[in-house]
């Protein structure tokens, strides 16, 4: 039973014992105890026995046995049922592993069942341990310190998503957009949206907790989740306004193209009318008829060749002034 | 009297007996018992025998009777009537087709009503006849089975068309972007309007499914609806973030096009001016004045061509550095 | 006084006896019957003798003689005031004509006023005279027929706008986008915005009668308007969903005219490097540098002729298989 | 103080008395009477006057001595204060004029306060003193005569934006779009714009004046701010959809660029082929071998010059039939 | 202790007494005064004094010690935490300098935190004390004049915002779109959206304090945060409609791109129909076939050349009718 990371009884917010899963029910018939726990990808065997210990709903039980589920919080009876996910970016690829926790909250016990790549939240634990005033609020408290710690995961992720837009920004104006950027562009999109899949759901869960109609989130703790709240809202508006400048940077983008597909046009056009003069002097020179009396002029090629460069030189300095070269 | 595709009373969750329908009126009298019809495309004798068994609405029974309803519930004094599409992809072809099942759901009856291509709900009568404890709950918990499985199909069809967009994103990102492609973006955006018009409005349903102030739904059956929910979220989800992919692919495809147009278009240029320059030249010592000093020296020509030809190596370098070629 | 088109006394559902416009009050105090009169574009005398007879109000008098209502409902004291605007399509011609009927709802009676080209109401009057058993729930009955043809009528017309959204589509993805095929798009995203000003105010409408907190609408008569309602929320979802695929149809034909763009200048670029090959090589040789060993050679001709043919050739196939010509 | 245009007594709804500014206390102690006093851009003083004289408050004092509000209406206590947007075209010119007029509406007296260029409501009092059984029901009465007559000042002037967007739309079908109808569609934009912000805020205001909890309202006026309401949403209506529509011509206008564009790429590709045939020929036959055979032929000259303008029908034809030319 | 501004209890709307941090607690429990206290950036150990003073809740006092909070309001117990943005154009520069301000508003006490780049309050302290009549009404009334100092921060820098918008849409419309015009766009959409982010949540604060059901706002004071609340109503319009008018500008201005595109091309394809004209024939009759009549006749050559020349202008008269040069 690898699955069981850490299963303990506080009292008083101070851990009184660590606690065998089947001996769980015992302590939560003793008043101001609650028994916290955290599970690991359970299987079906330790789920049944929790569900037992704790007097689960089924539906419940078969959520947290399921990954890739949305978050969002269900009431059953006289417990809560929280699903969130946890985000992590790994150092130095441009990529987001999400992972899940499934929370049961009844008045005395907290179970947390992590799926997928979620960070363990034994740190949680230790610094929740070291502060027994706080954790003295009960297994709320400690649901607050772990969805704190969950969601505060989002906060580097999204910096770096904001990072990433303003390297965009620079390469779009500053370089000639291009295939790599474009496509850059589509990923980070495609990352923003996954990040608000995850995490705008929150916010309404933290709403819930902080008037839910319920005696399992003591008022005193309420506060607690509108931190959350608020920290869920701004992380939510970070990814709100890093999608909309990411909108006008394609848009922006797309308009440099097509400027500089007119630079290329006039500068094409340019040197086109520079080029195409002298050919058609040339041409006109290469006649055979039998009588055309410059050619036999003795200064008629010097002549000819000057005044068409000349004509060039006009043609460039009006090119240039018109901003087509 | 084909369409009546199965007939039973059931009592404590165990099947009692298959019921005639002229003989279903005896069985809803009688405590307990609750009887569960499923009828395909009747015709409108057999809704007019239903409607008098079962004392259902004219309205409704007209609804029941055409298919192309969009989905709904409706309350009809103490009876229910709900409008579901299913949907169901032809495996091997990019095709979905949708079907149409009603329900009329009473104290202790369920009509299900199927039109159109829609798979036999055998299976999950079958089913739910193996767990009488559930099947125990009534008529409501058999409304839940159908639905559950009704809903349940869309996940397979919204994968398919997650995939498809992948497939999308891969060619729009690898190939330039082509009349193909985006013919099949277009396709693909018609078919996710129509699951999401098929899915959307069962949101609502379940949603009253789980508050409605009736006696229909008994209490303990609500959370088998707000699974449903739960299901119909995720899949109107993830048909939300298809579509908005979709979209940004078609913009930033669109951008991909301009961008290979420019890319035409330097290269275009870049030769132009290549093949230009000894075209120039040739014409110039093509003219016919009768004194070209370098026409006569005896190394002019391939002085010239060689000049010309570096001339042109030298654009080349250049134009390859500034990716014009 | 040809603008009153029928005008009778109704009891127990069955009509009992035309009524002259001056005798109306008489009938309105006899309990159990109501009065139905239709009027077309009437004059203000015509609405003053109205208003005497049934009570109206000043401002809603003033509104049924104006045309160019948007759709309403308003209450005034103890009657309604409803505003419908009406559909019809000339066949064979792709055009939409609009007219307008206000309704007065009283207890025991119900005034149509229709303006504009509207079809007259005298088939669904002789429609309702055949079910007395449910004309017999009264004038808010009569509402309802009229309601649901006026509403019935704009389905065939959604239809052909929907069919005309294929035909569009065909067009786009077959042939090249045109200056035609675009005005088309614009001109059915007029009148699809015609349509929705038109229906989309019903749904309230219905609404409002379904749930009204008045007399004037009996309880059993609201199922009726609730499936007015459903047929007005299905004739807005048509609408809706041919708008947003006529908009991407719009989008997509745009990048479509950027291919085909990119197609023009592909083939240009291709067929001007084809013939600038030889051009340059016969400019070459048509310099007179009095030393240019290949002009006298015997097969200079056709050998420098065969091998601009051979390099034209390979660039033929080469562009051929990068799909530029 | 020539800032006061009109200030009289009613009672009854007839004028019974001009008053002074100073003397206004005096009439609102009598019972059955109100004042109804016209400023137009007032001094300090003479507000400070009208504030002791009537008893309003600080606040809404200052704000009504600054033009540049927004539409809104406020509560102060026992009078209401409300400020509109009016609007004038300008004949013969293409811009329009917006000005402000600001009330206070107190149980029997009404204060309206005009700023910038707005139409003296005098033609407005004239006709509600004709009418004085309406204007008899008091001072809020005499608000919806002048809220009345600023609403139906903008449909003129909202006519006239639909008819520039009719004329827009002609232009982009017809001609080219070219930058004076950008800019006129840009011009327009802007235009439904300010009318939007100056009309949309009046829905609110009507919708609030309908419901209040106030007696400043009373009853049997409130269907009167109904009609306003009615005419506010239709004004609305015309703007959103002249919005929506000048939208689509803009990105319909974008498009039919597009195509112009491609037009002028395939004539020119199609000329440059033509042109560019003989001039190959013509250069293949200037080369300066000894030996070519077609040169000494007699009827070489001809034969090509034949032969080379058929190949250009030839193009000429094809191009035609492809539509390139 | 610098970090405290300013420190003042006040008594019926007069300052009375400078008062020591650490003598707070005594005020407060003096009736009929409240304490004012204006901190800038205050150190840990500072802002636990104020705690202990005034008995604030930890979590507030962990945001008040935290910049880049978003502007929020929070009730902890009886009282309030509000967290404001500000903003500051620096004169002559295109930069926004945002800074915020933290309040704690309590039954008699305001303390305000300021962080970043905020002016001081002083200013407006000194003006509350020139007018105790208001002041009077308790440190309510301080939390407004500072709010309303801070929200009237924000009209110079959206008006400088609006005249940007002005001069981009003048370059738009009189140059030719530019790299440079299309990133000020881009640089103002931004500037727009973070001014959006700062100000649009105070609508809703403003909101709070007018309706909240608390005694820490008295009735009298309510009105002036309506004052607040509506401007901030403004400032958003103003933001609001700039961003809309920015967003139509990037539109046009890539209509207008395009519409230059076109330009030339059309431009470079009638300069190279002209040129090509004289080209041709010049290589038609340097055609070396030996029987060319023309060639031989005396005026051959100015004939050509002059026919050539004519060919040129008629069709430079016609690209220039039909406005492509």
């Amino acid at each position: 039973m690898s699955a069981v990371i850490n299963c303990a009884a506080y009292s008083n917010g101070r851990r009184i014992a660590n606690v065998k899963i089947t001996d769980i029910s015992k302590f939560l018939k003793q008043e101001d105890k609650f028994v916290w726990i955290g599970l690991h990808e359970p299987d079906e065997n330790l789920l049944s026995e929790a569900q037992q210990q704790f007097g689960l709903h089924d539906l419940a039980i078969e959520d947290a046995h399921r990954a890739h589920q949305r978050p969002k919080i269900e009431v059953y009876g006289d417990s809560l049922f929280i699903v969130l996910r946890t985000v992590q970016s790994i150092p130095g690829k441009r990529e987001l592993l999400f992972g899940e926790t499934h929370f049961f909250l009844g008045a005395n016990f907290l179970v947390s069942v992590r799926h997928g790549s979620t960070l363990s939240y034994g740190d949680v634990r230790s610094r929740c341990e070291t502060t027994p005033h706080l954790l003295h609020k009960g297994a709320s408290f400690a649901l607050y310190a772990v969805m704190d710690a969950i969601v505060d995961q989002y906060f580097p992720v999204v910096n770096d998503l904001e990072e990433e837009l303003e390297r965009l920004e620079e390469d779009v104006f500053a370089q000639k957009p291009s295939r790599e950027i474009i496509t850059s562009i589509y990923q980070l999109k495609r990352e923003l949206l996954e990040v608000k899949r995850a995490i705008s759901p929150v916010m309404e869960i933290c709403n819930r907790l902080m008037r839910f109609d319920t005696q399992l989130i003591p008022d005193e703790t309420r506060p607690y989740f509108r931190d959350v709240f608020d920290h869920t809202v701004r992380i939510n508006e970070m990814v709100d306004s890093t999608r909309e400048l990411l909108t006008s940077v394609l848009e922006v983008s797309f308009s440099l193209i097509s400027i500089a597909q007119n630079d290329v046009s006039k500068k094409f056009a340019g040197w086109a009318a520079i080029l195409g003069v002298p050919t058609l002097v040339a041409g006109v020179y290469g006649m055979n008829f039998s009588f055309m009396p410059e050619l036999s002029w003795h200064f008629g090629y010097p002549f000819v060749l000057g005044s068409t460069i000349l004509v060039c030189l006009i043609l460039y300095w009006r090119f240039k002034r018109a901003d087509w070269l």
